[in-house]
């Protein structure tokens, strides 16, 4: 290891959904010494096609992929200049990516919207995760995977989501046959990316697993496919299929013309892509069996290591070497955690709360949060269902909705923000507790994201699930994740296991639960499940008729 | 009928939680020809009792019956004033007043807050409506008369309230035992007020029958009443006992003290007392059987009379004359309307809304009425439950709280008003539909009360009861009903009957439900059913729970 002893340091870029971050951190300890962000000039593309003005429809969501070469040539130069440090000193380089984030591209990688003659084809542009307009594909490919009781959908939790990589390419090939047609390669931006640095396309373990159904070697078989569509049978041979990648291997040398952008030097180690939640564990030194690392955001996706394959009901997915070469990787989500809060911030709240926290230099989360703080658990008297983004793991029902139990003409906003904060952490509590059941014991909670900067939402996740918490020494986990796999990639270390004993970091235990609230709070976990199987599990479907109600209502 | 030919005038005086409001009444056709109203000087006593500066606990609310008189005094002769007529025009006076707000009196009607040695104990003042700290003495009335199998409870809806006469009379035993010793008599205010007109003490059916447990000619038995306590056993016959007078009898003639008090003749007519929800019926032209009539503000007070007497499960009551004469009056509730809409304008509404609603010279709830009133029924995609100020009828249970189910990320404020404008419109259908099931068909719903004049909410109640809509033609009701008794107990008519129709004051079926919407909302009204039977009729009873948890967490 000598590259360990000297001032060796690595690069790691996170493409998020509306930017992409570099961060120069150093070999031998972690120490992030610099770091730049590049906004992408399109952002997401869910209004209208660049250049035609044409309007997208609902659940629609894309994006342009030289946006992300702009990350390269704009925020990894900043980047190294901020760290002040040689770039010659730079051993490697790794990606996280944003997943499943989806291109079609002809066979040397060239992106299908890059070509004169399709670049005012919406299907031609990347498909971003958030694109939700593949909904009746994946109906679709779940049903008849059901029907034909195929061996990977219990791998799945029982559900292949229309975000991943089949339900969206049937959409191409059923709305735009001739893109379809046209597309060569049908690639993760994960493994797109890496392939612009290294010149090598190499599909990583992680999103070939999570998002594109590959389960011990193999895709869904030619003939389920073509029994979706007779022109979908070769879809994996002839436009998916490509050499596996583990994470923190080699995919190849930075080449010339990415040392050009970079500033890097050419030739430098290019990591196998990775995923912006996945990368996140090893960052946090979460490399254990039981260590489960919730990345709470707007969402909270949840990944572990396992050393046992479990079917886990309603997880999003179990992936050999998914997180960490020669582990079981799990992976399960709340799809609606921070936005909630912010949901409720932006339409909840009156003015005099906005007064008061402007006049007390606060925003109206930390003050609302100051309020809820004070109380004692139960005092407001409320009980609430985090379903207003749906239910993905572990009911895996996006027709669901929110639910408040209590209010009285006493309730004040604080009293509902700290049932809704509650709400979240019994979500997480309701995964734990199934991982749990299903043999995949979780015996600590590790956070990284955004969230972690709210201390009453970390005491309430302890006191719920009683685990001590820890979190996160990094304020960009994913591009520290990324750069531990850089490290690897270039030799510094054995594995991604050893990388991340020296390279992250992560504050143990900071937030003990306190055994009274945790009691307290066991009651009313009791009610939330109660709840949560009532309107979740078939008592009572009013949700799902209510958005059937709606839908009609406003076609009328 | 002499006096209706010519220019004769009635006085109505309305007495109301904050200030009472007189207004001069033309006998032949019931135009209303002047008002003015006077704010008591002392209130709602709720915080700490005058002169001493003691502090009330909670659930207290008393007043102060000087402030009664001062009515008189000022409202009165001003109303004559601004209705330009001469005093002497004046042939009769009425009265209505809260209920059940209750006076403990010496024998000649002295309120013993009025004497000296008394001006300092609380028990010695008006326990108000709304004095809510006796639930305790109510709850063993109930239990006591469920176990006994008393016969008048059937009469109301299965339960007696914390607001009425005998838990308010037993709280003064136990917790003041020489005040109830000191006090003759145990008034309601509506017979004070007649008695200090006219110098004769009659009790009126209308509360007698409905707070004063009066039924069938008897009250509960002095056997009952030890047992609850062995000084209460002779509660009926020493202290509340008193002739009954019908409603819209002569009480007797103004006496020169109150002539001079008011400006009016004496020996006038003065009528029965009555209460302001009852007395709005013959107002309204609601007479016969199946009109109900629905007077809607913060609260919701349904009042009908029947030719038949039917126990309807949940009303508040039945009564015999309790709103005419010779009729089975039925009375039902729904403990929060106006108040819901008013906390969450208050509470869950942002500075944006409020902003745009001043710059468009709209309040915050016209602005969202107009918002919600774009919408088509099931647009929002909720349901919610009207119990944030408990269930009156038909569940009787104020343990109970509000629910909204299917709030997402996209639920603006004016989707969750409307839900609620609709849940309470719910609650009145429930009542209804529990009135035609037990045989006392309702047919026409007419509505007074101030949110009578949001036409939306009108619409809603239409459409969501399939009901045509009749709505009062006053915007001051009760006095109005008051005036009518007045001209009856001056033998300006023979009956409310005959006086009703010729002064009364109603639109009739000025909404009417709208086939599709109505058909709409069978639909939403059916998960209205199931979420009010699973949260209100033991299906889980999360709601009492909640309560108890956070009765537990505040004492802490």
């Amino acid at each position: 290891m000598s590259d360990n002893t000297n001032d060796a340091v690595v690069v790691g870029i996170d493409f998020g959904t509306l930017s992409g971050r570099a961060v120069v951190v150093r070999v031998a300890d972690g120490a992030e010494l610099g770091s730049a962000v590049h906004e992408f000039t399109h952002g997401v593309v869910d209004n209208e096609l660049p250049g035609t003005g044409e309007r997208l429809p609902p659940d629609w969501a894309l994006q342009v992929p030289s946006d992300y070469i702009d990350v390269l040539k704009t925020a990894v130069p900043r980047a190294v200049a901020a760290a002040g440090v040689d770039p010659t000193a730079v051993i490697g380089v790794a990606t996280d990516f944003t997943a499943c984030t989806m291109i079609p591209t002809l066979a040397d990688g060239t992106p299908l919207n890059e070509l004169p003659e399709y670049a005012g084809r919406k299907h031609a542009y990347v498909k971003l995760w958030k694109h939700h307009a593949a909904q009746p594909h994946a109906d679709r490919i779940n049903a008849l995977a059901a029907d034909r009781n195929e061996p990977w959908l219990a791998r799945y939790g029982g559900l292949i989501s229309s975000e991943w990589e089949f339900a969206k390419a049937l959409q191409v090939l059923e709305e735009d046959p001739e893109i379809y047609a046209a597309m060569e390669r049908w690639v993760e931006a994960a493994d797109w990316i890496v392939w612009k640095l290294s010149g090598s396309y190499v599909r990583n373990a992680c999103t070939a697993g999570y998002k594109g159904i590959r389960q011990d070697g193999a895709y869904p078989s030619p003939d389920y496919l073509a029994t979706l569509n007779p022109g979908f049978a070769d879809f994996v041979s002839e436009k998916l299929d490509q050499p596996i990648g583990q994470l923190g291997d080699r995919a190849g040398g930075l080449t010339a013309e990415a040392a050009a952008w970079t500033g890097l030097p050419e030739g430098i180690a290019v990591a196998v892509g990775n995923v912006d939640a996945h990368v996140t564990a090893p960052a946090a030194q979460a490399v254990e069996p039981g260590q489960m690392v919730a990345i709470m955001g707007t969402s909270t996706c949840h990944v572990m290591n396992g050393d046992v394959l479990r079917e886990v009901p309603g997880m999003c997915g179990v992936v050999d070497g998914g997180i960490m070469a020669g582990r079981w990787g799990y992976e399960a989500g709340q799809s609606g955690v921070g936005d909630i809060f912010g949901w409720f911030v932006d339409t909840s709240v009156p003015a005099t709360y906005a007064e008061e926290a402007a006049r007390r230099g606060l925003n109206v989360h930390e003050y609302l949060t100051e309020l809820a703080a004070a109380q004692e658990v139960g005092e407001h008297g409320l009980i609430a269902l985090d379903w207003h983004s749906g239910n993905r793991s572990v009911l895996v029902d996006h027709e669901l909705s929110g639910v408040v139990v209590g209010q009285t003409l006493a309730t004040k906003p604080e009293d509902t923000y700290r049932a809704l904060l509650e709400a979240t952490a019994f979500g997480t509590r309701t995964i734990i507790e199934t991982f749990n059941r299903a043999g995949v014991e979780v015996t600590e909670l590790i956070i990284a994201g955004g969230l972690l900067k709210n201390g009453l939402i970390m005491q309430i996740y302890a006191d719920v699930t009683g685990l001590p918490l820890s979190v996160i020494g990094s304020e960009q986990g994913p591009a520290l994740g990324s750069a531990i796999h850089a490290a690897v990639a270039a030799g510094a270390y054995p594995d991604v296991h050893a990388a991340a004993a020296a390279m992250g970091n992560v504050e143990r235990a900071v937030y003990q639960p306190d055994p009274d609230r945790a009691k307290a709070y066991d009651a009313l976990y009791a009610e939330y499940v109660t709840l949560h199987d009532y309107f979740g599990r078939g008592g009572n479907d009013v949700m799902r008729r209510l958005r059937a109600i709606k839908r009609t209502a406003v076609t009328r």
